[in-house]
């Protein structure tokens, strides 16, 4: 059970992500890799906790705070996400910035930088970062919302990867959606995407595809995304135009976690 | 010039954070250290960008972002705050726990409680965290803010230390003040005091004391503070009732930096 909710994607689909595109076929050293990787998610996965009606009824808040409080989890979540980019990405196609949206995505990404020998640049909301910047509009409930990024920040060609906590735009299910699109506090931008939202051009978009745009406007070759958590019946996935690595699933369809 | 402006305190005054209270004499792996801390501040110091007039009138905002672009400045940034950490806290008196204030101490508190394997904890604004909270009141412009901790993130007697970019806080000139106290974008919470905040203990106080006071009430022992950048004029550090370093100074009464 616990194997199960911590595998992404499910055990039906193929999980393209742990090995590399061009060698399907896994070689001793990237089983090596997959098998010391499904090891740290099934460690991560049991530190997330769960908290019903927050910020508000019906949200079933996912909590990544444990891991970071715990040194021995934190740095399985960095190693985790490091052995996801080394065999995702040769020599040759190596992130030169890791971008982290505000606020979680600054938890994780200037470590996740470091490890990597990348830059990191922060997308912040609008009027913190100072200087020239590009600004992208988002959707919230009852309205929008605008990250900003440096226009110094990234080179044209630089290859970049765009990290947050949790992917959970897309088109969901009105009723879920009801839910989700509630309350400023603590999860308005994390869920603050509507049914309209869709393609990663889109001038409105959910926050992930908002920050995309910034850095696809600043020359910056977007590399991929990659989250910690996804909501699956989301299928924010779906609604992005580049690759999306998610470390851990949740709040599955058809199953809800056992305490 | 280069070397004035980067070392803090100034040369008039000892810098009894560069080597441990108990052993005022450095020892030649002191010596050795402090030589390593002293060339990685000149470094880190260059990096630093200035913007005028940001995030209002009067105002010269420093810019630490370029140290984070850069991942062998991140790396510097990251070892000098290790230094220092190691250097003036020995084996038994290592920190448990970096607590980092969102934003920007978010940017570099969870890598340093990595490097030092101590937990990481962060003080978030008010509806933020999950779960039961502390929450402590800072003053803000015009008004008041609030910073929550989770309760149950420090636990009874586990040592502290806080970490942000900046440390503003004190009695400053009426007339500093007034420049400083204006505008919520981007430095409000920076500059968030009045000349009525002094102790750590006071009800109202800025952001860093807010954040002793939450870690004082989990029972946490706290160490000391860590800041990037202090600005000078402002004396903030007279004014937290725990050790405070700075590993740069910036804006020094009587200077402006050369561009």
């Amino acid at each position: 059970m616990k194997q199960s909710t911590s595998s992404h994607p499910p055990p039906d689909a193929p999980d393209a992500t742990t090995h590399s595109a061009q060698n399907p076929r896994l070689s001793p050293t990237a089983s090596a890799t997959a098998a010391e990787l499904s090891s740290l998610k099934i460690r991560l996965h049991d530190a997330l906790r769960q908290f019903p009606d927050f910020p508000s009824p019906g949200i079933l808040f996912e909590d990544i705070l444990p891991i970071f409080a715990d040194p021995n989890l934190h740095e399985a979540l960095i190693r985790a996400l490091e052995l996801h980019v080394s065999s995702s990405y040769g020599e040759n196609h190596k992130p030169d910035v890791v971008v982290g949206l505000e606020a979680r995505g600054l938890l994780f990404g200037p470590s996740l930088a470091l490890r990597l020998g990348a830059g990191f640049v922060p997308v912040r909301k609008q009027g913190k970062l100072p200087g020239p910047t590009e600004t992208a509009r988002f959707e919230k409930e009852y309205g929008e919302d605008f990250f900003q990024i440096q226009k110094d920040s990234i080179r044209q060609g630089q290859k970049v990867l765009i990290v947050d906590d949790i992917i959970a735009t897309g088109t969901a299910p009105s009723s879920h959606l009801s839910q989700l699109l509630s309350g400023e506090a603590g999860g308005a931008r994390r869920y603050g995407v509507t049914s309209s939202v869709s393609l990663i051009h889109t001038p409105l978009g959910g926050s992930a595809a908002a920050a995309g745009s910034l850095v696809e406007r600043l020359g910056g070759t977007l590399l991929g995304y990659i989250f910690i958590l996804e909501l699956d019946f989301l299928n924010g996935r779906d609604k992005l135009q580049a690759p999306v690595y998610t470390l851990l699933s949740s709040q599955e369809k058809s199953s809800s976690r056992p305490s």
